[in-house]
C-alpha cells in the first residue's frame, strides 16, 4: 500500500470562508499564501468546536492510491461524496504480473491464502480469455490503484468510521496512512478522528 | 440475476413539480393517484425536451438486484449518485454454499472459468480464517446483493451508459433488467436511454 | 406556512436495507406493506444506536412547502443533499397580488415592516417592466412555494440544526412543521433531533 | 459584480486521471507542474470527445464571487454540487450603507427601480429591529458575496445553462466572467459551453 498526497487546498481558503460570512475579511492575518495563526484558531473554532462543517468543505484534498486490494476498493466505494479515478481491469490486464499483484500485508497475514491466490492468478494470466471475462476470476485481494478526492468535511468521516477498531484491517491501515499525508499544518483539524489508531 | 422494484414514488410528484414552477396546478388531469395524460406529456416535455432534468430527480425507485457479481457491483458503485445497502461480506460469508454462489451466466459463458473459481470457493468454504481474511480469496464472480435506490435523472445518465454496446455484457443486462422492472407507465421518461439494447 | 407531506418511502424499506447487510430476511415481521414491531426497533438500533446512517438514506419523503418568505428558501437552498423544484418568479410574478404575498407569521410579528413591504410589492405590481426585473425589487418577506425532497439521514440533519434556538425563527417554524407532517409511525427515528422544540 | 479565482486544481490531475484509468503514467509529458502538450490532449479526448466525464471531476476551482444580487444568489443556489460560503445577513447587516449595496448593472438597465429599493433600503438601516427581522425588507437587488467551489465537469453544465440566452442577464454576466477568470491553460476544455455568449 502506498499512498501519495497529489495536491491540498490551501488552509487559508478555509479562514476565508469563515471571514466571508461574518465579513471580517480584514481581521485575517495569513499572508503571501501562508495561513497564519490567528486563522487556524478560527477555523478549528468555527468548522469542529461551532460545527459549520460546511467551512471544511472548501478543503479539497486529491490522494494517489497505489497497491490496495479490490476488497478495500470496494469499502471505498461507500464514501460516495469522494471522487475516484480508478485503474481499469478492462485496459490493464493484460499488464498484469501474478507474482506483483499481491499486497505483503496480505501474505504475511495469511500466507496459504497467497498461495491459492497465486494459483488463481496465474491461470488468469495464461488463459486467453478477453479482460471482461478474466476479471471475473480475479480474486479480491488482487491490487489495484486510484485517485481519490475528497474535502474536508467527509474526510473527517472518513477518517471517524475507519480508524475506528471495528474497521476492516486494511482500510483502517489506508486511513492511517492518508492521515499521515495530509499536510503537517492540516493535521490539527483531523486529530479528533484519529483517536483509536494513535491513542 | 433478479431484479424488483421495490418502490416507486409516483408518477404525477414529476408532475406537479412542472406545476409547481410556473404555479398552474390547476390545469393538472391527475386525480385519486392517477397520473392524467396532460400530465404525461407535460413531464415528457419539460423534463426530456425542454431538458429541465431536475424535475425527473422527483421521482425515486427502489430496486432488490439479487445475483450480480461482485465485479459488477465494482462498476454500479462508480454511480455514485445512487444509494446502495449491500450484504455484507462479514456478516454473510459464513452462510455461502460455493455451489450456489455463481452466476448461471458465467457458466454459461465460461465454463473452465467456472471451475477454477468454484475451486477457489470450495477452499475459501472450509479454511478456518475470519470472513475479515476469506474474503480476500473471493473471486469476483461470487455473487451479492443489494437495494439499489436511483432517482430519475441519474437512472437516465446510468441506462444511456451501460446499455451502450461497449459496456460490460453483466451491467449491460442489468440495465436491461432495471428498464424492465420499472412501472409501465414510467417507461416512456427513459425510452431513448435503452435504444441499443431494443433497437 | 402551510407543509403537507405529499409522499414517504414505506417504512420497512429501512429494514429491508437492514436485513439486506445481515442476509436475514426471514426474520422480517413485516407484511402487507406493514412494518412489523421487530423491524420497527431493528432500524433504531442499526441506524440511530449503532449510527449505520446509510440505512436512513433509503426512506425519501416529498414536501409540499407553500407560504415560507424567499428569505427562508436561501437557508433551506443550504441543505444541498434535498432535492427542490421551486415556484418561478420569471413565470409567476404576473399573477401576484401584494395584499396575498405575505406570511401572516411576519405581519404579526412586525406590522410595521410588512406596511413597508407592501407598498414595496404595489409598486411592483404597477410596474410595466419585466419579470426578469421586477423581481429586483420583491422583499425578501415575499413568499414562494416548492417541492422538497430529502432521504431520512439529512433529514436527521435537516431537522437538528434547524430546530435549535439558533436558527432564525421562520425555520425552526418550518422544522416543526415538518416533523408534524411526518407519517406517524416514521417519527420515532426522529424525535431525538427536535428535542428543543419539543422540550 | 467582481469575480476573482482563488485557486484552481493543477490541470495534470485529470491527466493523471486519464492515465490512471489505462496504467500509462509512463507516456505523461507533464513535468515540473506543467502540463504537456500530449496530457491536454488526452484531457479533451477523453473528459470531451469521449465524454468521460468524471476525469473532470479531479479539476476544482475556488471563486471569490462579489457583489451579486441576493436575486442571483438564489438561481445560483440551485446548483447544488457546487459548494458555497455566503456572507451571512444575521452577522453582517449591522454593517450595511444603503448606497454601496447596489449593483451599477441595476442602476443602470432600471434607475427608477433603484430609487424605490434605496428607499426600502434606507427604512431598514434606520430600524432597530433585528437583523432577524430586517433582512425579510431586504429588496432581492440588495448584493452578497460568497465562496463558490464547482469541479470541472459540474461547471460544464453551470455555463452551458447559464451562458444561454434563456438564463437570467445577472447570472449570464456572471457565467462570462468565470469563465474568464478561469486559468488561460485550462480554458480550451469549457469553451464549448460559452457560445452563446461569445460567438
Amino acid at each position: 500500500m502506498k499512498v501519495t498526497l497529489l495536491h491540498a487546498s490551501p488552509l487559508w481558503l478555509a479562514a476565508h470562508a469563515c471571514r466571508m460570512s461574518h465579513d471580517n475579511h480584514n481581521k485575517s492575518d495569513s499572508k503571501f499564501g501562508v495561513t497564519g495563526t490567528k486563522d487556524m484558531e478560527l477555523i478549528e473554532r468555527v468548522g469542529n468546536k461551532l460545527k459549520h462543517k460546511s467551512i471544511l468543505e472548501q478543503l479539497v484534498y486529491h490522494f494517489d492510491i497505489d497497491d490496495i486490494s479490490r476488497a478495500c476498493l470496494q469499502e471505498l466505494s461507500r464514501h460516495r461524496t469522494a471522487r475516484l479515478t480508478v485503474k481499469s481491469t478492462r485496459y490493464t490486464l493484460n499488464k498484469m504480473k501474478p507474482e506483483d499483484n499481491f499486497m505483503d500485508y496480505l501474505v504475511s497475514v495469511s500466507p496459504e491464502i497467497d498461495d491459492m491466490n497465486v494459483i488463481q492468478l496465474k491461470a488468469i494470466a495464461y488463459s486467453n480469455k478477453s479482460n471482461d471475462i478474466k476479471k471475473y476470476m480475479l480474486p479480491e485481494a488482487f491490487t489495484t490503484s486510484l485517485i481519490w478526492q475528497i474535502d474536508g468535511r467527509n474526510l473527517q468521516n472518513f477518517l471517524t468510521l475507519r480508524c475506528s477498531n471495528e474497521a476492516l484491517w486494511e482500510i483502517r491501515d489506508l486511513s492511517k496512512e492518508i492521515f499521515d499525508n495530509l499536510p503537517d499544518h492540516h493535521k490539527y483539524l483531523y486529530k479528533g478522528c484519529v483517536d483509536e489508531i494513535y491513542w
